[in-house]
């Protein structure tokens, strides 16, 4: 592995330590030497990434973002339609949500008071959803007479309603809500030739794993916030 | 008036005070000083009234519960289908987030994490959208095959959506947002003799003031968090 190859590595492995103790201690009270010892560097380490707690924040939110405009481009490469994509995306979105500390840190520190961190994650996703179903009414796939602000508004306040309740009652980020949302809504959006093509539930289009970028990292994906705790507590204990 | 009556509205005004400071400055960082002064009163008279903090966000929660409850129970009467209560019942609810600082900071206090405080506002909504849907089903005027649980889900979803992104951007909260919802799902959640007799906008049946216990107040409906602060800041050089 090269030094760049490490440098990229242990950068990677702050951002998703800084997610999990952001997401566990809130943005105000997480502590710089919680996130290094998670990532299994020292202090140093980390200020040789990031000056300060704002930037470690902003790269998490940047991440986020990333990680979900890829998605969404590889969903859309892969399915027929752009309802399907708009599906599909949604699915891949609560899917990262439910799976994913970088991601849902990402969205409560993009949007939620705690600090205003550019970019804006939730309108990003309201761009993204209006794309496409710009797209789906140019190709004619979308029902006649619906307003696609009222569409558009509809899924990112579902989605956003999802991911506020799944907070504290994970079950609200279960693919079965969404499906059933979908089930719901997509009668009245796709015209009556698509309807019977877009699958509520999704296709399974989005790429089951995370980028190269974040493959291999030091901290596991099921890692609890507790073991970065317990971790950072024993790293500090070493350092006394 | 009487001691009783002052004493009433006194531990109003210092609900609505603290909804303010609350919202203004997050549970955490509240300061009783501040949320006395907001009320006009001094903090002995707050400790006359509650405990401590966590006892003044429980009854913040209790009364924005309280008025929610009452607010939905008196659309019932007014309206004629269990459907048009619902499509009320929601205006209502955003209509209280859009102006009440106390359904506001209620349902922050009550589900955000800030803090956890019975009753939980947002399991109290889904359990009444739940309730009138089943007397939708009931009374036959739900469309055949829908499926009620998903139809409350999408309900309580997208109002907690629009809540969380109305913080930022108010226009989340606007009667139109809501009204574009219904639009979209009432075709599939009426039945075709209900459908033409359920109006999205709702039919304005919910009382348009809050009632006799909140009136006349100290604190004016339209009071800035920044008065209460300027109000707070004065008492307490006055203190010094």
């Amino acid at each position: 592995m090269t030094k760049q190859e490490r440098a990229t590595r242990t950068r990677q492995a702050l951002i998703r330590s800084a997610a999990v103790v952001f997401e566990q201690h809130g943005y105000a009270q997480a502590r710089l030497v919680l996130i290094s010892a998670g990532a299994g560097v020292s202090t140093g380490a980390l200020h040789f990434h990031f000056e300060n707690k704002a930037a470690v924040a902003e790269a998490v939110v940047a991440e986020a973002s990333r990680e979900l405009r890829d998605l969404s481009a590889a969903i859309r490469h892969r399915t027929d339609t752009a309802l399907q994509a708009l599906v599909d995306s949604s699915h891949a979105l609560v899917g990262r949500l439910r799976e994913d500390p970088v991601s849902r840190a990402g969205f409560r520190l993009s949007c939620d008071g705690e600090r205003a961190a550019a970019p804006d994650l939730r309108m990003e996703w309201h761009q993204r959803v209006r794309e496409l179903l710009d797209e789906a009414a140019a190709a004619g796939t979308l029902a006649d007479g619906i307003s696609r602000e009222d569409a558009a508004a509809a899924t990112v306040a579902v989605t956003a309603g999802f991911e506020m309740l799944g907070r504290h009652d994970p079950e609200w980020l279960s693919p079965y809500r969404l499906t059933g949302f979908w089930q719901l809504l997509l009668p009245r959006l796709a015209s009556a030739e698509t309807f019977p093509r877009v699958d509520p539930s999704g296709t399974g289009a989005a790429p089951p794993t995370r980028g190269p970028a974040l493959a291999g990292l030091v901290i596991g994906e099921t890692e609890s916030p507790a073991d970065v705790t317990a971790g950072a507590t024993a790293a500090a204990a070493e350092a006394t």
